[in-house]
């Protein structure tokens, strides 16, 4: 069975985060949610991530906004991949929590997305197609989510032409 | 054995991507490298992404600087985990490539690295990393090159106050 | 009679785009609407493109937010030119869009118009000018559109002038 | 045949919009070039810009750079249309120059490029895109200079293969 | 009698531009106020540029939104000083009008005031400066309207202080 | 005869700053230069201004970079126009010595001219044009200093002719 | 007992700071509040930081937002240390007063925090650490706030896993 | 004695911080040096910090570059106060290692310099206007260096006079 660790930064970011969570309930992924501060509890942190491995974690996904240090801390302790979501911070939209996460020096990779709930939405997706790297089942899941998506676009272009 | 495909979207390219070949060769990882423009040789890319599963590629890492379409184009014929490399631009030092890959829509991720030389060497670990998903061997080389990298800080250090 | 496509990524785009649409009927130029999106549907981009010529596209129109690929991914797909609008985005205002779009690299260009409802609208009189180059009809119409303004800017000084 | 004109801000701008001169020559099209300044030259752009219509210009490229009001105003004079290039500005690297172009109110459009020496490289493709609505023999040519294009790219990969 | 003009380039722009004028009403300045679009008047603009220094205008104060060409171009069109109003634009916020209006090429300056309202009292203001180079009265309104300024300072200390 | 003050943060900003000198010159208006750091002699700061009305100084020009405070306290004491000219600072380009010294409250404003050396050729031609709002003599030199920069554009385009 | 000033430029910033107040009430250190403006209130200010030493300041909080010279120019008068913080401005979000406020010259320091609430939050935990540095019972204080800060992270996180 | 800890994440770090060493050298403040990478040497990082109190480390000064962990992760494992250095990064100027080491959350501050050389000398200074807080002596070392700096500024402006 799968072992995704959904980790954001404050329960603030949880807004963000469930649409990760929605998405892979969609592709019927297991994960489970946690709330680890890099700056408010960094002992957490640093157990959680250097024992990930151990775990049997296959994957982390870490949100968060502003100075966004947590899925780069995350990933320093640990081999196990890191997805970040930089979350919309207050002033700055999320330009700092995305060069926060993206910037990360050679040696200690974060896989970013996109700021915000498209971000979100796309790590569960990215988890779905890492995963099934090693399991076809997902695969075909996610082939069958594309092929949704795709029929979803055709049937507002009918829309909008019904409309007009 | 491994199937990664290192495509970048120009020659001019290759200056940062072979960081990634360098990363992947001392992980003893393969790859191949493909030069595929997502602007000048749209029909190739399609192929190439629409065949990728099929022919058995594992992982795609795409190099692309300035509208930078390549990764995020892959990605969307694919369910094959891409990830993306902004090459430093000319003009505005690759603000435009990262915005242009990191910023995709819900359904199709990117696995957004940052803006050149490191983002192109993170590439390749983060290849390590997700092939290690299903690969003890490559994680032991990966936590093997981590104590490098904290060996290589403690020597700096070291030579720091030799001369100092 | 002319065959002016306007596409879409998304159905939320259609508020910006139905500006372009209002200039076109305002100027009497037919057109017609399409929602394809670069990520979502890539086949279909590509077979539309690839037909626009056979096909008597003589102008495509694409709007797009976010990484904002399709105006650009038509434009390698076809020599129909392409005129592109930056779809103000939720957590960058449009300037994601506005890079992606207008940052191509030489040989395929994409006509870039401002982000949001200006540059909708205008996407609709550059067309006009676009078929005007080869219609005197279209070009009085621009000409009285012209004149309309600067009439309007006239009025409202007045109107200006009378409440204070 | 053809009516184009270059136009740029300064002598400066030469160095960049020779890349326009380029592509026009390569692809067979004759041009013409103009130093106009906006804020120097005022009453000349006026006096250009209104008679370009009865003089049958069919096409104006202007490229400017920082504030760089010239393709605008160009555009506020004629209903011809205006091809922008935003020429890299020493201080901004071309940001200003991109948004003074690209920014223009509803009414009046601009066809905004890249900054740069891949925007007037653009610049003379888009011109021959926009001849070409009316004239196959350029359609032609543009169609041949993309599978040239696409050879190209090809013929890279061959070498980077070699090289390795 | 002083001769001050309020030009702005839409009636979008009075809610901002009324700010200047309340300053100036305040001073005891007489002005007037024009609309004139760079773009979609833009031999208005000339006419009204050209004839200023002849009309005795004094000073001209232009504030504009978006690609914010009208400062500029009034600028070049005679020696009376110009002071330059950012209008807050609506997808930018006003750093392409900022931007617009503030890096004039060598030769022909625009006095750039801050962005929004803060920036329009402060027209106000300037042009009072300006005008009380010659008119020791208006420096005297100026230096007790100063003095408010720190009084109102004062003032609202007091009513923190006795609010907490 | 003229008091006109140039003002500089450090002797560093003398290799911009002369520009302002410069175009004096030729305008045959005096001018006296000044180093005055609003961080490291800020009493020297208040008095200057303080007593600039006093000494009959008719205008200040303050060129500073980074933080740039010096134009903003400079005019807040005084109510003597200062304009204000960013010097390009070595990590930002200049944007962060023009948002400091454009983005004044109301009440106390600053002149603000372009970053870098454009921006400090434009200082001296504000300067003149403010003065001869007064002095029709000033006047005159613009006029005719205008003149020339409209020959050299159109010697610039000969030469160019000619050359190609 | 301790002498902390909270100051700011102008009532509205209070909003901000009254979140300083707060940390420091909590944290239960004295201080006090002023509003003194750079630009209004020039010559308070000078006065302030002279004597501040003297007085017995022993630290000084400074939040000011757009040109933002309030906290620069306190520290310019004074060894007391000063802490800044950027009020999140109305046309561009803080940036503005982020940039004025850090990046100062070397010689004179201002302890930046984050624009808007984080950072008056972090001006009170600042102060309470740099107090501490010669106060172990202020050390203990902050020890507690931050169990008690990692406590509220562990009881969101209950919080959250009960809901969903 | 002082035991101030100048902590940088690179031994290419030390081009930037050794100004802060050489403006400790001036003060004749005691300091040492570590370096200590956030993600290549995590676990030094949280030892290092959580004794720091302990070993009674006064101040910690910390430089890093592009995603800039190291102050952050620093403040967030003790209480002893940060000061944080913007290292000039290589693609983005700085920007990334600014909004990285500011933007920090409400609870864990750090004291942001400027980015580059003059953030690093104000390191220094601010490290000592800390310590000065206990310690007239350091005080009068700093009175007297801001002395130094306003006659330097004096001296500068007569040799430019002389110059001239």
């Amino acid at each position: 069975m799968e072992n995704v660790q959904i980790v954001m930064g404050s329960i603030s970011d949880w807004q963000t985060l469930q649409k990760t969570a929605e998405v892979l309930t969609d592709l019927k992924i297991k994960y489970e949610t946690k709330i680890i501060s890099a700056h408010r509890t960094p002992a957490r942190l640093t157990e959680f991530a250097e024992l990930a491995l151990a775990n049997g974690v296959q994957l982390i996904i870490a949100g968060a906004g502003g100075a966004a240090h947590l899925p780069g801390m995350l990933a320093a302790n640990t081999v196990v991949p890191v997805i970040g979501v930089p979350v919309q911070s207050q002033t700055l939209n999320g330009v700092d929590s995305l060069l926060s996460i993206v910037q990360m020096p050679a040696g200690v990779p974060v896989a970013t997305m996109a700021i915000g709930e498209a971000g979100a939405r796309n790590a569960g997706y990215l988890a779905a197609q890492l995963l099934g790297m090693a399991d076809p089942e997902i695969q075909k899941q996610l082939i069958s989510a594309r092929q949704k998506m795709a029929a979803d676009v055709l049937a507002s272009e009918e829309a909008l032409h019904h409309e007009s």
